[in-house]
């Protein structure tokens, strides 16, 4: 039977975006403003179009590509079904979708800010979280609904919408029909899940160093060589650098959680199948014996009406409000979410799974699980949400003590304030790391590797609230350079500045909570490879599996050089490009002549995509390599799927330092430059701007930049992507294309010998090449005695032994 | 029949320690020149004797509390001898004397070797190289003669200087008396190794520490404040500052080697009883049925007389020589002795160890090895170091592309230097990376992880060697500071100089070669441990060892952070007292009042030692708190263990990056700035010394200080010495104490059961509680049929039953 629970995730989907649509609606119904405001504005959306239309061309042609090769692997491998064509296409396409969502609001919110902040800081806020809001529940949103209708549709293709329990051999291993059939929608699922990881890498890479070579290009000619102020409209570059804003934040930002949702709800639901198989292949439950399938999307679904609730309590009564009042309502709205997540978890764990479950626990056998203990596993990846956000707080924020020390650094040069920031972003690894550790290891303990699925999928219910968050901070930069380059009052930069200045903190920890998201959502990910290729468990003890984990842990090193170099070509070209414009414009300077605003977004445009190439093909072509290559040679497929997990191990652990190090050492030095603004006491001294210590904080700034926006970021992507390559190529490792060739009758003769006290597993298997272990326990003269008996030969030969076996034992 | 070979690696060493004292009182007995020069060396010297001293008398203390740790741990532990911690005293003791001999040399042979330059340059090459040559001999003949002796010592009071083949119970596996015993012998050994890798901690660490602060602090108020030019007598940290060269690059890189050597020989021998064990428990051969054992110190020992032979090579004829014929007489001793090295493993190879042995491949069972494959093995190890020196060569030598790019991007500024030299770290890692995962993959396919430790035995060999051509660097470094200090004629500092520049090529290279020892030392001591603990391997799926497997990954990266933070305390201080030297000291900068030199090399040591306490306990602490925490809870031993296992492989493979990472980082800003004294062509215009560009080059040279010579370097000793801590944790939490209550008679009658096709192996065991696998392999109606049995009652009951089993297959 099949519950109806299984479509509450659509429909909570399209409230949210329902509410989005009016919430949109709002947004551009209010006032854009005068003339000149307007032509900027107009100017930044046709760059982030611009940008879009290049990036889908691109898109286009890597999702032929990929569509073409995923054909192909599905007709030569028979585990792989060509549905999984259509789910990758349909995840592209979504997410990229979603991105052009919250890029136009994100274009069309801004210039609203700046009209709204002519009148009071309360609308301002209104105006620029509104566009937040609509981003945030766009991407949720989309997330959702797509996972959940392909998901129903394959329950049907593949199932029938209805869960067997039949029994048959699966990977060589008994289990029943549902949850083979099970895994195989699953498997074909993860590509919906491929395709909107595809289009993050493209939108967080590609973005990071769009938004970096504009940045850098427009100060390096603008501020440094021709002494004009940012934002000002003469620098051509500065219509690039405020479209970058939207790329690099808006609509990377944007891809990076889309694609952490829904892979996070797409493990969780591979563990949740396993979790049916560990109870004997079958439960009973209101919900058509899924249940532990349909939570992860449960809880998926109710956050979106949670985070629309706790985006309603955003917003400050008075004109005079600061910082602090603003990020008091952000985090109360943030808060309010956290806490609404937790109450529901508790409502929709136990009220969804068995009372009582039995998972296998590697090593220590099936284990009882309570749900309660399930409910607790989600607590914990709500703790390290909150936790993370806490932690890349204080190494980042202004006043704090690891800001102050670079900032005294600053004073003795350069090269003392890089090496504070280098530090500070190490040992921030310190903190961060332990709580990733404990997270693993105690939401495990609760409840297995589903335990720690969960544990993400209830961090990430929030999401749509922490993309709104995310969103508003450059839609309110943009506002203030809107503000800036049409000329108004001081008083409407001043309001959009506060918003500005809270956004930059909300940009910080907004990169822990992606950090922390795509952590746990590659633990995720890792432990639904390992359940889907079969193999018994990844052990570096094993030379090639040592191996591969220092290829994985260099790979992220190797992937933010590269991105670091990209920013660095991309900039000069843009520098190039601008001195162009200063040199043969006549009357730039003087604001008669105007620049080729347009030249300098497609300079980024092409350049950004250009550059993003070569990392995106080490991470996509090194899984593919050691999957691939050793098999050419002969090598068995089981230890190949065990040196892949190995690579993947090693590109997680790595990954998730180089971002959490990069991260924090960019964030801090860029605050720690924007300590200066205010004036600093360095040796009983107050310094500002302008001085030698503030020109240390900007080199450390400059550093700081492609770590903090570009390579930082990527790692995100980087570890989810392998580990996502990996779960797709899983099917092709494991031992499912041995077992194909068997059809379900000829096995359901097999497991009619199956006993209490015996057992028979099938390990290999064809026609002409079976093996069997048959495990016969027993007690004699006192003595538990375990008996276990491995039989190979033909499939007939192997049958016609166990049957032998069986009659021994019945007599 | 002990045989008579046991005896040869002392004979080397001792050999080797002779040539040593006769080449030593051949450079004391060379000028030491005018009153001006020996005043300024002798300021060094006691300089370097004031950093000792207070070193030996920390020293003393941590190796006492040590040694009471290490005593009660034996006492407690019924599988740790007390012996042990007569081994690490000696360790130490015998690590630290090499050392000292190493300081002493060369702050003698400096002086020695401005007078020589006076005369002619191959004069000056022969001095210096004189003095590095007594230190690699001094290093290697120590550490090999310690290892042998307390070999034998253990060999002969475990043993009786005999295996025996009698059949025992070990930790739950049924193994010959002699793997017992040699096990006990070796665990007992690995205290020598883990006291030199203590001394290695102080003096990398601490040495690292010494030698920034110092010149870091000069720098800072001498040439930058003051404005008078480096080396210059008038400041009053200069002497710190030379002693520093030979506190870190002499006395650091030597205990860091001596460490190596050390840990590398033991962590073969180790595995080589392990394939002792593989073959049966006992093989006949001439060498007492321990050549796999003995074959390590012998490659060592030989390898201490082909460095001989190798430093009888270097030597160049011509007074007009450059950098090149320097560079070439360097390398023509240093190919030498690695082709020497090759030959004589061959032979070793061929001769010591079994024709066809058997060893037991991780989940695929035992394979018949031949010697020769043992063989390419140590060839791998050999390219390695080589192929390891070249990719350092690149990516730091002056005129390589690399550099040619830093010193580009530092005409946009010290940002864009920065960021090209923290590319080129990180991209450098790449190359780097993969010949160690080659390296890997290759010896284990070639003799499993047995050829991974003769790999890094055969690279080793070659250590004094390696030292001779690293000491000599800083020593032509000093040469040059006294030439400079004393007011030489210039082609005096010209005949240095030329000795300098090819020492810091050298440098980079040496560095190289540290972390593809230690590399490869920590990969075979992780392998030891394995084997010590008898875990069936480290499986990463499981959540506590993955837990482990991220905090391993993070412990590198804080280290390094505060290292570079210590760095920074300890020049701070030394800024502060040069400028109250300055300020205090009537006449100083005229010349006429004398600089307190005491006080600042005071500075030095003391904040040296101090500040390398934390990263200190950071590296004893963790793994002891990962093993003894959740022992205090109640946690299964061997799951401690595989946990352990990760938090190493962690450390290993994060270290390993994080090293070259920052060494070649390092590197390459020290030579981009370098690239200015000749002048470099930026943008087609030639840029010298005092430009912008250089400038912006400088702040990367800042940055890249700390890195190459402190947190980089550190990194060797980190991964060394959390490994051997592991080492000397293993029994603790191996099965042996299970194995234990069974006597040796008890469990001969067990064994006669075993026959080619019925093998009995007992799992665990004490007189209650017994259980023993039986596993019968057997051909029915043409079918291969593999029986396996468990048994599971009191220790009499499971031999009865094993009884009954051997009489029906009798049958």
């Amino acid at each position: 039977m099949e519950s109806l629970m299984i479509y509450m995730p659509i429909a909570m989907a399209a409230l949210g975006l329902i509410y989005m649509l009016i919430k949109k609606s709002w947004v551009l119904k209010q006032d854009a403003g005068d003339g000149k405001m307007k032509e900027i504005s107009d100017y930044i959306y046709e760059g982030a179009l611009a940008f879009l239309n290049a990036e889908y061309r691109l898109l286009a042609i890597f999702v032929v590509v990929v569509s073409i090769l995923l054909a192909i692997v599905s007709v030569v491998v028979p585990t792989t079904h060509w549905l999984i064509v259509i789910a990758f296409i349909f995840g592209a396409v979504f997410s990229a979708f979603a991105g052009n969502i919250g890029m136009k609001i994100a274009t069309k919110t801004n210039v609203r800010t700046t009209q709204a902040a002519k009148t009071s800081l309360p609308n301002a806020l209104k105006v620029s979280f509104g566009g937040g809001t609509v981003m945030g529940l766009g991407v949720a949103g989309l997330a959702v609904l797509g996972l959940t209708v392909f998901f129903i549709v394959f329950f049907h293709f593949f199932m029938g919408g209805v869960w067997s329990t039949e029994m048959i051999m699966s990977n060589g291993k008994l289990v029943s029909q549902g949850n083979f059939d099970m895994t195989i929608v699953l498997e074909t699922l993860a590509g919906f899940s491929l395709g909107a990881e595809s289009i993050a890498l493209f939108a967080r890479v590609g973005g990071g160093i769009y938004t970096k070579a504009a940045d850098v290009g427009a100060d390096l000619v603008g501020k440094v060589e021709a002494g004009i102020p940012e934002d000002d409209p003469r620098n051509p570059a500065t219509i690039a650098d405020n479209v970058g804003d939207n790329v690099g934040d808006v609509a990377g930002m944007g891809a990076d959680l889309f694609g952490s949702y829904v892979a996070t709800v797409l493990a969780a639901m591979v563990l949740g199948n396993y979790v049916i198989k560990d109870m004997g292949g079958a439960i009973t439950d209101g919900f058509g014996g899924i249940g532990p399938i349909l939570l992860p999307m449960a809880i998926a679904g109710v956050g979106i009406i949670i985070s629309i609730i706790g985006t309603l309590m955003v917003k400050i009564k008075s004109n005079d409000a600061k910082e602090d009042q603003v990020m008091g309502a952000l985090n109360r709205g943030n808060w309010l979410s956290i806490a609404l997540v937790a109450v529901s978890c508790y409502g929709l764990v136990t009220w969804m799974l068995p009372e009582t479950m039995q998972m296998n626990f590697f090593g220590e056998g099936l284990q009882d699980i309570s749900s309660m203990r399930v409910f607790y596993a989600t607590l914990v990846g709500l703790v390290v949400g909150a936790v993370i956000s806490s932690v890349t707080e204080y190494y980042t924020g202004l006043g704090k003590k690891p800001i102050l020390k670079i900032v005294q650094q600053s004073s003795t040069g350069a090269g003392t304030n890089i090496i504070a920031g280098l530090a500070t972003g190490m040992i921030s690894t310190f903190p961060s790391v332990l709580l990733f550790a404990a997270a693993i290891w105690t939401s495990y303990a609760f409840a297995g590797f589903y335990g720690v699925a969960l544990a993400a999928s209830a961090m990430m219910a929030t999401t749509a609230m922490q993309l709104a968050i995310d969103a508003f901070g450059p839609i309110s930069d943009n506002a203030g350079g809107i503000a800036e380059m049409s000329e108004q009052e001081p008083i409407v930069r001043e309001r959009t500045d506060i918003l500005d200045a809270v956004g930059n903190t909300t940009a910080a920890t907004g990169k822990g909570f992606a950090i922390a998201s795509a952590a746990l959502t590659s633990l995720a990910l890792f432990a639904a490879y390992v359940t889907f290729t079969g193999i018994d468990g990844i052990n570096i003890f094993k030379a090639p599996v040592l191996a591969m984990l220092f290829v994985g842990g260099m790979v992220p090193v190797v992937f933010s050089a590269l991105a670091m170099n990209a920013v660095g070509k991309a900039a000069m070209q843009m520098v190039e490009e601008v001195r162009r414009q200063f040199r043969e414009i006549p009357g730039i300077m003087e604001g008669t002549g105007k620049p080729q605003y347009d030249k300098c977004v497609a300079i980024s445009t092409e350049a950004s995509l250009r550059e993003m190439m070569l990392p995106g093909l080490l991470t996509i072509g090194f899984p593919l390599v050691i999957a691939f290559v050793p098999m050419i040679f002969g090598m068995n497929n089981l230890a190949i799927a065990e040196m892949l997990g190995g690579y993947m191990a090693g590109v997680t652990v790595s990954g998730v330092l180089w971002a959490i190090f990069q991260n924090n050492a960019g964030g801090a030095w860029d605050n720690a430059k924007k300590s200066f603004e205010a004036g600093v006491l360095i040796n009983g001294e107050m310094t500002y701007k302008g001085s030698d210590a503030h020109k240390a904080a900007v080199t450390g700034d400059t550093v700081g930049d492609p770590f903090k926006d570009t390579s930082g970021p990527s790692m995100n992507i980087l570890i989810k992507l392998t580990c996502l390559i990996g779960l797709v190529i899983a099917p092709i490792l494991g031992g499912h294309a041995i077992g194909g060739a068997v059809t379900t009758s000829e096995v359901m003769e097999v497991s009619t010998t199956m006993s209490n006290t015996m057992d028979v597993e099938m390990v290999s298997l064809d026609a002409n090449n079976a093996k069997a272990i048959v495990t016969k326990t027993y007690t004699e003269n006192g003595k538990m005695m375990k008996e276990e008996i491995v039989i190979e030969g033909t499939l007939e030969e192997v049958k016609a032994a166990i049957a032998e076996l069986q009659k021994d034992y019945d007599m």
